[in-house]
């Protein structure tokens, strides 16, 4: 999507360790005429699927999944994160490991909130190792429901995840594909729309 | 407004200790077409002031501040929680208690998101003790921003914070005003709008 592609190079910080910083429009500023540009996007992609639910992780893919939801007149959720595992019959949950944390933590949502009939459409800002997605894919595989498809804004290319995602079978719509970050220069990869 | 208490109503639940669960449509399943109305309302309410940016703090106001910021032609932004006060100089910073994890946490948001120049409508899903909003008003004043107003979707009017807030000055909108959980059963104060 060129628009987020040329927005990045605008407004996007290289920082050392492959950090990509869009923070200005992505997951603290949040500019929502971009996110309204990124949902039509994801809603021409996925217009053939029987969506039910937009589902994502707190807290930087919940205004992204509001307007997606929006534009697919269905409601968004999003899962909880917990820091300890603390095991209840209302929930489905899922463990992730942050690697940014060095550590474990818990995913959960509401059994009320996502059951069997729900086709669901996972969107997130980020994708890199993949963990935090696979924990959400892991939810709705517990509530025996389907997975649409997997909207991501930016995914980094040169990490697992998105190999990974794709080789499982996935049907995931990157808007921008970083194929790198080396001396803080952003190259990106042709993204999936 | 009507359609948000009824919506509470229908869907809401009593637990002990004067909690409201509204999880299934407002603060962990989202419904994005309430959350529209509810934007059209504040968009109503507040339309003399020449609001900058709509503002909140993570994680449950994300998607209400997200649609209120679509309906003004805005971005929004939120105010992330740390557990550690961790001073750096490129942050507002305020300290918030949270009364349900009993401790004290910090909140802050980037300088470069927020600056003299906006005027501020701050957005949040709940107010009871009025912590939360107090820190957020707090970054506000960090910044030499003004605060435009403030839009809530539930005020618990039988706790101290909404009678703070108004006798601070601040022109709060509240959709559903809770008179009384009393019994478990949800009894309602005349809404602002």
């Amino acid at each position: 999507m060129k628009q987020l592609e040329e927005r990045i190079l605008a407004d996007g910080r290289v920082l050392p360790g492959n950090i990509l910083l869009v923070d200005s429009f992505l997951n603290q500023g949040l500019d929502v005429e971009l996110f309204d540009a990124m949902a039509e996007t994801w809603h021409r992609y996925f217009e053939d699927e029987p969506i039910s639910k937009v589902m994502t992780i707190e807290a930087s893919g919940i205004a992204i999944a509001a307007l997606v939801a929006r534009k697919f007149s269905v409601p968004a959720l999003f899962a909880k994160k917990y820091d300890t595992v603390n095991l209840t019959s209302d929930r489905h949950q899922s463990s992730v490991y942050s690697y940014t944390k060095r550590k474990e933590y818990s995913i959960a949502i509401s059994k009320r909130l996502l059951t069997e009939d729900d086709h669901v459409l996972i969107v997130d800002d980020f994708l890199a190792n993949g963990c935090a997605l696979r924990g959400l894919i892991d939810l709705v595989e517990s509530a025996q429901a389907s997975v649409a498809g997997i909207g991501i804004a930016i995914e980094k290319s040169f990490q697992e995840g998105p190999d990974l995602i794709r080789a499982a079978g996935f049907d995931l719509c990157s808007l921008a594909r970083i194929a790198s970050l080396e001396n803080s220069e952003i190259i990106f990869a042709p993204a999936d729309a």
